[in-house]
This record gives C-alpha cells, structure tokens and sequence, in this order.
C-alpha cells in the first residue's frame, strides 16, 4: 500500500474534539455551534424529511435553493448570475473545495496558499498531483506580503487559494487587497478559488470584500460558501460554489462523479428558511458580535493576549505569558489536560511556522454558560 | 481551461430524468423510488434533527451506525469486523468509490472494469491517473470470461472492481465465481473494490455472494454498500465502506478531505432504525421481488423480451420486435417521446459496445399505480 498523503495524520478538528471528549474539556476547538439551530429551519427540514422527497436531488442542487442563493448575491454583492449556469449546490464546503481543485490542477501544476492556510488544501492539491507554493501572510495582522506572494509566481502557477473571513486568524481582505490581486492576476492563466465560507461573520461593522462584488476576479475565480457556518447546522453539510458558467461546467463534471448530489430534504429546508427568513443574515452579525464580545470580556482578565477578532468565530490568543516555554501544539495538549479547555494550534496551518509562534485558536460559537466556564478555566492560568 | 474529463458529460441518469420531465415521461430511467420511505425511519429522522445534534459528524460516522452495521455483517456474511478500524461512513456510494480509487491507484496505474460498468467507476480512475481496462461481461447472463479477465492483468494492475448484484443487468456473481477471483488475484499485488450496494436486492431465494463472506478476498477488499437503496432513501447520500484496517486507515485520509463526513442525524436516524427494525431487511426481497414479478407479468404482454431480473431494482428487455433499426440511445430518446416511459441505454456503460445490443433498463423500484401506467404505454408499441 502506498501512501497517497504520506505526511497526513488525523486532522487537527478530529483529533482536538476527540481529546476533548476524552479529558472532558470544553471543546472550543473544531468549529462549530453547541447552541440549536433556529427553529424554523429545524421545523421546515422535519417537515421537508416526512413529507416532501427523499430522493436524489439534481446533481446541481434543487432549484429553489440556487435562486435563493443567486438573490442573497444580487443583495449583498451586487452581482445577477444565472443560478442553472453559475451555482451549485455541493454536500459541505470541504466536497467544493476538493471538486474545485481537482477540476482545475493538473499533475506538476503549482498551487499558491497563503499561510496559515486551511487544512484541507493542501492535501486536495497533492491528491490532484499539484505542488503546493506557500506564502505566509504577515504579521501582525495576517495580511499579504505583496512581494512575496508577487515572487511566488512561475510559469507553473495555476491556481491561487484565497480565503476571507481568514480562518484560523479571522482577518478580512480589504477591497483595496481584491483591487491589487486583479492586478496581479491580470495577463496570468491563473484560477482563484476563493474560500469565502465566513461571509457573514465580520464585526464591528465592516464589510466582507467578496470576490463576487469584483467583477475582474469573478472571471476566474470559484467562490465558495457554506450553510453550515451561516446556519448554526456544520452537521448538515450543504455547500455552494458560485463560478462563470465554463468553470461551473467543467466543476459539475467533477463533482457528479465524486458526490453527485447532497441531500434533498436539507435543500429543501434551507431554500424555505431562507426565503421566508431574511433577517437571519442582517441578524447574524450582531449575534456573533455579541458571543465574541462576551468571550473577550472574560478573557480579558486572564493572561492571555489578544485583539478581538474582526471576522469568523474565531479569536486568536497568545499564550506566552503563561507558558512561553511550550510551542502551540503543546500548549493545546496542556490547555485540554489542566485548563480542561480544547483549543487549536496555529502552527499546523502552516508549511513552515514561524519560530517562537505562541497562538492558539478559541471557537466562541458557544452558549454563554459555555464560554464563561472556558474563560473562569483560562483566566485561573 | 483545459479539462480533466474531455469525454464525459451529463451524466445518463440526470440526462433522462430531465428529459422525463421534459417529456412528462414516466421516470423509469434513474433508479429510486416513487413511495414514501418507512414512516418510523422519517420520524426519527425528524426528531434527531429538531432535538438532536446538527453539528459536525466525527468523520468516520457516529459509532451507533457502525455498531448496527456491524452487527448486521456479523449476522449475514459471517464477518466480526471491528467499527473503530474497518467501517466508515460516507455520504454516499458514489463518494465511497471516489475515494477507494482515489486512495488506492496512482498515475499510471491500471484499474480492470467489468463492462458494463458504473458510470462513476472510469472518470473516478481518470480522476486518479489510472487507466481504465475494459473486460466485457459474456453474454447470455453477464458472466465474467474468466480467459478474458486472466488476460488483462498485466504488471500494472493495482485494482480491480466488481459489482453484484450487478447494475445495469442484475446479474449476481455465485460464491464459485469470488473462489475463482480469489485464485485469480492470488500472489497479485492488486485491490479489489466490491461494489455492492444492491446486497439486499436478490429475488427467488437466491444468496448474494458477498466478498465479506470471502476470507481471501475480504483481506485485499473494500466492500461499498448504501442505506440509500437498501431504506429507500437515496436522496440522503449515505453510505459505507468495510475494509481491513490498514485500507480503512488509508481511506479515511482521502475521504477526510474530500468530504469530511456525513449528514449527522441522519446517520441517527438510520442507527436508531436498523436497531429498532431489523425485519426491514428480512422483508425487503420479497418486497422488491413483488414490484419486478408485477412489472414482468405486464410487460410480458408485451413486445419486450426479457428474463425476470435475480437481482437489484432494474428489469432489463431487449426491444428488437420493436424498433430494431434503433440503438439503444436512439431508442430511449424515441421511448421517452412516443411511449411516454423514460429508460436508461446499456450501451453507454461500455467502452466497447456490443455491435447490435437492443437491451434497455428499466427500474420497477415504484409504486404499482407507476409500474400499471408504464406497462401500459409499453405494451401499446
Ligand atoms: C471539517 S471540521 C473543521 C471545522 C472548521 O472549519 C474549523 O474548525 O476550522
Ligand atoms: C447517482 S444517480 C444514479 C442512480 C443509479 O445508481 C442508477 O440509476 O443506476
């Protein structure tokens, strides 16, 4: 047997939420609500799951679900696609992802991350037969180093994965970053895949520079969100990707054959809740803003250092003046064992981490009760 | 844009069950079923998503559903395997293939197919750097040419797939057949991938000769079964794979970036319905059987020929008292058109065809009302 992801283990979610079950830490690591769902959308998918169709939904997602989709992006972006040739409906933001990549690398094409990158695309460009470039964003701020990621360009170069909300440091681009990205790209045979599966996280009243709001980059880009992060449902995995028709295209090619489709009922559910609940997205900030305020407020009594974040639900926390001698990856296994609190480490985001990096990740998608106890936990360190 | 699968397009079943809604055509073409799946299945589908978790499944599956089919291996193959190490979840058959071949066949190596074969099965060794070598199934009966077979392994065989109860001709490999593979692969470095997700479909008191039955093969196997056919379901896109621990392990790397995991209460859903019902299985034959002996007793007035099928939900007939002068692609076109009944040509599961093949596919997985209206418009040709 020969290994095709030789330097994989367990994912770093897998592996935190498991040592959290085992230690009985409270689990802010893997991202994902421990608060319900709203409960329309649970009543319309019930409903959808007794009465409605249980079987294969068309391989581009139900209809309904794709014009409600193309209406949020008229709203919020201002962009009119066409939701037969530009969107589909894919089964998690992970299926999109790798059915991106995997339509547009060849073998020996290179792929541009900018680190800390998200985990899963580097393994999806290898499986691809691509080689991944890694350009690390830079500090403080997470924000792009232009004359690196300038150099990192050869005439091997196909694709550049950008990702805004950032996850794991919740930074945004800014509309001035898409303006010299298109320049930059410009000329160059060059996708973007554009991971924007936090949209609607930003705080403080900014606004999410998405690639769907620029028409140059549109051009060549896959955009890619999730219903599981905007919906408090990361268990329904239903995902969408947003391209010009030929990238759509040649996606759905892909994607046919690695899923085919996702679940109906759930197609269903969320086309209604979102047609019959708009509020939901201008509410959601607000929500999330309130949760990391919260978080912060707490923490800041403890000695952890950091700056609330602007967007996702994370909130990055140094930890060296706790305990300065442990890199992350320790710290987070410390955390687990005598905090009783599961985080996550940054530096496995990255090819090569920084030296003396001392961050760590907390999810504040929690109940309040959640966070005040991790933070009572934290601020006794 | 320079694309992966030049030769591929929509897919047949989403081709044709457009064109029966297109047509107002009775949708006998892609397989599922037109009846309401099991009312307790729905029900507790419905409560695990309004009281249950809707967050992140672990990506292997929740462990209840891999107890339960567990237990049911143990019971009807004989095989005690173990949940934690050879048994994960996926969403759906069609990702499960994905990923076995993803996992296991590397650029240039060979990957043998029975023709006709799955229309996932080639773009998926495409999609991996394989090639694909085509081995006709013989006719009458779709039985393996065992002379042919031993000729088509060379030193670059990694993986051969097999498909019983077969799709699209419901032919069933016999226990004799899987000794004479296990000879076959004996010594050889090469993966057997076992599709087998119409294990409970096999009529007239016949066996399904499963490969987790077979020791011998068990040990070089991933074996690929659905709850989507088997609980009438497949618009839920679930899954599974059983293999020995080191495939499992290696299997799991892959899936874990291209999907991560399932849909959570659904995976509840199912887990609480195979504990509670375990009759469905016992039932479910001649449940089935029934539709196919109603179907073939119409259809036998007719100018179809055909043998009742032994096993999976499609019925095939040869339409050469019809319209010889058509192809099997023609004639599905001119059926949906004239006799308003949608069906699925076997030609385009070949590579090869059979010159002068007149067979045509036709699912009885519906309601007798369905399966009544659709004999008559075929009978009237
Ligand atoms: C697919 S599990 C990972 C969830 C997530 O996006 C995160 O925690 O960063
Ligand atoms: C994924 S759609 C195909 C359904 C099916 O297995 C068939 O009709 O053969």
């Amino acid at each position: 047997l020969s290994d095709k992801l030789p330097d994989q283990g367990l994912t770093i979610f897998s592996h935190m939420t498991q040592l959290a079950q085992q230690t009985g830490a409270i689990n802010l690591s893997q991202g994902f609500p421990d608060f319900a769902p709203p409960a329309a959308l649970l009543e319309a998918a019930a409903r959808h799951l007794r009465d409605g169709n249980n079987q294969y939904a068309p391989m581009a997602g139900i209809e309904p679900l794709r014009q409600q989709v193309a209406l949020k992006i008229a709203q919020r972006y201002q962009r009119t696609l066409d939701h037969d040739t530009e969107l589909t409906i894919v089964p998690g933001a992970t299926e999109a992802i790798f059915c991106a990549i995997q339509t547009l690398v060849h073998p020996g094409d290179e792929v541009i991350l900018l680190d800390p990158s998200y985990d899963s695309y580097a393994p999806s460009v290898q499986l691809a037969g691509g080689r991944c470039v890694h350009v690390p964003l830079q500090q403080p701020g997470f924000t792009i180093d232009w004359q690196r990621l300038t150099d990192a360009f050869t005439v091997r170069t196909r694709m550049l994965i950008i990702n805004s909300p950032h996850n794991p440091s919740g930074a945004l681009f800014t509309r001035d970053d898409l303006d010299q990205l298109a320049t930059l790209l410009r000329g160059k045979n060059v996708w973007l895949l554009s991971d924007e599966v936090y949209e609607h996280l930003v705080y403080d009243g900014r606004q999410h520079a998405s690639v769907l709001a620029h028409d140059e980059l549109y051009q060549r880009a896959l955009v890619i969100s999730s219903f599981g992060k905007t919906y408090h449902v990361t268990g329904w995995k239903t995902g969408y990707v947003a391209a010009p028709p030929t990238l759509t295209a040649a996606l759905r090619k892909v994607h046919q054959y690695v899923s085919f489709c996702g679940v109906t009922p759930i197609q269903h559910a969320l086309a209604e809740f979102m047609a019959s609940h708009p509020q939901h997205l201008e509410e959601l900030p607000g929500f999330y803003q309130a949760r990391r305020d919260f978080f912060c407020r707490l923490l800041g009594s403890s000695k952890f250092h950091f700056t609330p974040t602007p967007g996702t639900y994370f909130q990055l926390a140094d930890y060296s003046a706790i305990r300065a001698d442990l890199d992350d990856v320790a710290m987070v296994e410390w955390l687990a064992h005598e905090a009783g609190v599961a985080a996550i480490p940054i530096s496995v985001f990255y090819r090569d981490p920084p030296p003396g990096l001392r961050l760590v990740r907390f999810c504040f998608a929690k109940q309040e009760s959640t966070l005040q106890q991790a933070a009572e936990r934290l601020c006794a360190l």
